[in-house]
């Protein structure tokens, strides 16, 4: 077993969301020998039907490990052009101004993609990157989904404005609650550090800035609950319209 | 510096819920020597006005401690007191059948208190008992609520039910998505572990199991991102009666 880090997918969520979703650029799979479980079958005879090879390996200990083909990182330019040709008429995008735990990154990209969203734009600059840690806590949704790693947020900001997109923002000193909004409309929902929230540029550029709680009984809420408390009420007012 | 584990509570989070919401069993909190910044000014400055000693102590690193006056654990017979003469007229309450993870029970404990329930309930020989894990993680959520360790969940259920109390359980496999229900009535919401759910027997003697989500493209969402889309969505449904 010889696999670059940029190569390497490890865990059940993260190898069964790409044997899912991206069957086709999986080159191999590794799997532990001290294990021999339900799970570890099923995996198995997935990879069996899709005729990619699987590995024993006894440097592994209890994950499978997945060795994947090198992919191109979504940029500013791959943005722009799915936006302007492959996205729905009426999409909800998530941006994420500026959270550093991979952890919570991670978590924020999970409830994302349960919440079923367009596109997710990461502000590179300010950030974690899509370490490995990231990928396990996502439970595969790095994998799925159309992930943007942009440079320049604001000038994306300007563009999705352009395109008749509402930018929302979330901060625990705005007065406007969440739900007396109607979400049923082209959006992108901004959310920010735990600390510290969305900084202040990018909070000047929303056309709405919303808070989640007038509850002043706890600091706020973890910030991947916050994103799937607004993403599931979005989710909710586009499916009823 | 000598503190029992169950006297110490320790963080930023925990000791300013200590000191906003129970100030009278802080015996004494212990601050490090090494930093001096805001934060630390802050927390100072209300303890000294609520006439609490503050030590500093060369051997704390970088979290304030409080010391505390030993509680007693809230129970079955608390619970049903609570229920028969103090809660609102119409409670949430939010049952956590069978989190072992500290951090996903602190999580669950801090969407819950974020959402404003009346009680949480812990089936105690299910769970993971409140160690500081779960403490630093809840954010002070586990120094504000009630929370109730119950040691026969079934019989607390059956106590809700002829209290006129619905119970709602969550389940992947539900083919009812949580938006459809009514949730201006008094009820129990009841969620479990990530990788079983909640346990038979209990999903057994629910009123109605409900699902989040129709998105079959993730496995589930967290669960303390579930707890919150869902208690979320009974505050709304309750602030608009």
């Amino acid at each position: 077993m010889n696999i670059k880090e940029e190569e390497k997918r490890e865990g059940f969520h993260v190898v069964g969301a790409l044997l899912k979703h991206s069957p086709d650029i999986i080159k191999k799979i590794f799997i532990p020998d001290s294990r021999n479980d339900e799970r570890l079958e099923t995996l198995i005879s997935v990879a069996e039907s899709l005729s990619i090879d699987v590995e024993v390996s006894k440097r592994i200990k209890q994950y499978p490990i997945a060795k994947i083909a090198l992919q191109h990182t979504l940029g500013n330019k791959d943005l722009k052009e799915f936006i302007e040709s492959s996205i729905n008429q009426n999409p909800t995008i998530f941006i994420i101004d500026n959270i550093i735990d991979p952890r919570n990154l991670g978590a924020c990209i999970r409830s994302a993609i349960a919440a079923n969203v367009d596109a997710i734009i990461i502000n590179k600059h300010q950030c974690s990157p899509i370490t490995s840690t990231v990928r396990k806590v996502s439970c595969g949704g790095t994998e799925i989904g159309n992930i943007f790693m942009v440079s320049n947020l604001i000038n994306i900001i300007k563009f999705l404005k352009d395109q008749g997109i509402e930018i929302i923002g979330t901060s625990e000193h705005s007065e406007k609650i969440y739900t007396s909004m109607n979400f049923n409309t082209p959006l992108a929902l901004i959310v920010g550090s735990e600390e510290t929230g969305i900084r202040q540029k990018t909070l000047d550029s929303c056309n709405h800035v919303v808070n989640l709680s007038d509850s002043k009984l706890i600091n706020s809420l973890n910030v991947s609950v916050a994103s799937g408390v607004v993403l599931f009420e979005i989710k909710k007012h586009k499916s009823h319209q």
